[in-house]
């Protein structure tokens, strides 16, 4: 029987600084994932393969990062029916803008679970996953509410900080 | 015991046209909702009650349309853990550009699953919510695989056609 | 009885350089202001308390500053009808584009005065809310009157040192 | 002495069927109002003199209408030191995104309160008046609240409307 | 032995009207061509294999038309080695400029050569098919330097038609 | 009786280091110009008495540079019917795009002619301002006709160094 | 000897809907003109040969009129060294914005003075015409104001009429 | 007899750095090239002259590199026949969104076929020549297979040093 995990798609290694957030995330949520670089255009082939293996192996959703013309997401929604979320990568002169549009304005049937562009985006990508997979699973559900938690508290730290030098 | 449902909630009344198909699909698939006009920015205190008590009640996907600065989307993700999916509705004199950023550039901890501006996003927020929901439930999940074989045989069907008139 | 000031929100401890400026001109202007970092979205429901109780404090202006999908100017805007004040930021790769969209297009009945994108806006932020105290406030709206003055007055210098050079 | 008033500045007649909300929520608080025609490019010295002359009749916030490179508020602000909120007007090729940021992205000292394009920004400008005045009118100020729980209560009519419509 | 023709794939039956007239500029030029309807996303295996097998049967030329996430032209691009030319399609509210971005922004090693949105570059694909097989065909490319003197005595015909306008 | 010359009007001092290159085309023309800061917003009386006074004292072209909600052209542009060019400066986060729409969206009677966002058109706003000029002046038309053969010069210059270093 | 003209190019027929106010504008002036219809791309030669010869029958200022990648301005602006005004047309699917670009955004050396996208600037395209061969034509120069002052008025009468509607 | 070989044209030699990647692609393929500084605006005659004397002298495919309003890749394409490629730089303020517009939105009958903006688009110049060449040229056809799987095995290789990474 499959293990479930997620699958960390990106069409190249340069992606890799910016999704080391979305790894991380996973990883505090002790959530079983695979990393793999894989381009929807270069080997597009092995892409599919892999896509239908780690579906078939127990992958319950998937993350894709791409820049420029972004098809990664869209290509790996078009093999699998798991959840596909997109990391629209903000390398190339355009800055992401190319990227959140080619990877959102999906045509209906196959959707891509679009994020923002760049490290917010892949900081949430890893959340989202988390959301998703605690739809069936209350323990994962309560770690994602008590994460929250601590970044609520972040932000009260932070404006304490900010009163203690106003008041300074 | 709650009974698990999606809630669908829109901005304005003048947005039901386009989610109606969010409706339509979810009905497709044999999945419970609740859709609500409430607004973000109108009616926030009923909004934050209506999150916090469909939570409660089972509401284990939240799907939010809005237009201009769209941020029910955010608003709700901001109130439950549960996955939140953004439909950004093209009305107004930007076509949806606006809602699309408004919805999309989340900072990092609050994602929304965004989907296609207008019409393509409401009929794919339907198909991601049953995505999300199949997770953990393989009949769903063996329905979202037959939607998709269905999807793919009416463009097979459209090409015959295209065939007989080029034949003609 | 409540004294009137201003609060001043920011979504994030990293909009604190740009907005000091919002700071300094209130200051100049012997405005008493209130400094809190909160967010719309990580933490709800103490911006929704501090927001209500400020007004009851006697907030008669909100400036608040975000970046990306900038939610927060609109989401005091919806708890409170005193005059908000939005200010973007110009973090992530949009440069702020998402940032004013996010805060400007405001549906019909809750609106947000919005300023320049940055820099700019932040210091705007602090003689937009001087003018509207100043409204009903004869001292204060000749201080605006004054500062302007002294505005033009350091463009005529900045000319005069231009011909200097020319003449040079 | 004075008697305080709103004035309502349209570059063009052209305008006028945007900005009539704007005039029937200044009507509907009872809130003095003149409104004029008059170019920021075409009849600059009139502009000039009739806001200086407004201001010394008690004109206590200008709002100004403009599509295009619309300068009308920016020059506006220019000249009196009252608040000045902007219209971006949605004519022409570009819908006023042209018109947005003409009206908002001003230089430090000189703000213009700008709010969305079109019909819902006209809506807002009175609305933003009214707010304006109210912090030193706590009968306006009252009347404003009241006017933000009725636009509560017709989302939740809406929302009963559609109730009533899934339940038929 | 293969038998030379162009290969004009679209994603939609919708992208018919807009590609109708590539099919006329190619049978103008005697230019043998199919015509295909075939998704990138729900028919990916179907694109796959009838993009291989063209290839195998002699397709010189892959022309790809597509709106929104406009993915096709660069999935084509991906499985074959022939030159692909992708027409981004105007529909959907951001009229093309999402299927410009999605079509053109290719990444290193798997150009797409684009043309302009909609009708321009539906017509401007058949010309460059031209163009491409021209290259080896003297014929052809004859054919081709007569349809731009044509289209260059259209411009002249034009100009006398509005000379006699205006003399008139 | 008056002595011809061009006036380059800048908003900010900040504006010189790029207008620097307009003083310079002029100058190498022999061209009289009068640099001088001022400002649309923050010496608007000082702006409309110097542009009055300049037009009646000879000068025959203003030019305008000015960033963000750049509307110093314009308002020189409703002065004076003399011509205006105007220069989009590519300060602030937008990079001259809001410059660009605030300068060269002029409604209609009023133009300002536009060259391109900063340096580029910077430099080229001398050399529009010489060929207004030239209009009625022989010698510097045979002047400017020179300096575009000196440009024409210096691209094959650039190309006989490009033909050495690949033959190298 | 030759008489001085304007000459207004148009890449295509389909501009002279928009153009025809330039032309009304310039024969307002009693401004001599040539209108033609010749395309930078399918007749570049005859461009090139119509644009020397007007040169030199005494054309004194080229007006073209493009739309999409509205090549026409800078190629004249590249054959004569008489001042070229660029009017960018809103057909095609950007609606001029492409236009607008492809006109304004001219390298140092071969400036085009660009007007608004469209009907604006059309109209514009004649004043500014107007106002180049103003300043070696006092006659004209006082033509020009006397229409500007026209223009004034013609915004106090929408003025007085919309007083006279709000009195009524 | 002509030998082919494709002309690589750049608007400024301050292209080269940008477009030395197409020129190593064609290397590695043994296609012979010229690479060529020559401006549509600058030198349009000495441009229209090498175009003309390259078509006749064997050159089989044109790629034209330009910033700002690139407009060389659409002049030449006025001038040949023969298939021309644009690559638009990104230079200048707007990054290249100036140069992608004016490249590709070329009108009915003068196709551009424009590649990504800046470094990408450089090199897949090189590469789409070559698919143009190889139509005719089953030698080469095979060279651009191999190529494509080379750069699938570098894809992979990437992947091997990540799984190496995370295993570690």
């Amino acid at each position: 029987m499959s293990t479930p995990f997620v699958a960390v798609l990106m069409g190249s290694d340069s992606d890799l600084p910016t999704m080391q957030s979305t790894l991380d995330v996973l990883k505090g949520f002790g959530i079983r994932y695979e990393a793999k670089v894989t381009s929807a255009h270069r080997t597009p082939a092995a892409t599919h393969a892999y896509v239908q293996d780690a579906e078939a192996r127990g992958c319950k959703v998937f993350i894709c990062a791409a820049g420029l013309a972004a098809h990664l997401a869209g290509a790996v929604a078009g093999i699998t029916t798991r959840p596909v979320i997109g990391v629209p990568i903000d390398n190339g002169p355009l800055q992401g803008h190319d990227a959140l549009l080619s990877t959102v304005m999906m045509p209906g049937g196959v959707p891509v679970a679009t994020v923002a562009i760049g490290s917010a985006g892949a900081k949430n990508a890893g959340y989202l996953a988390a959301q998703m997979l605690a739809v069936g699973d209350d323990e994962l559900a309560a770690a994602v509410k008590a994460e929250r938690q601590k970044s609520a508290e972040a932000v009260q730290a932070k404006d304490a900080a900010l009163q203690a030098k106003l008041a300074g």
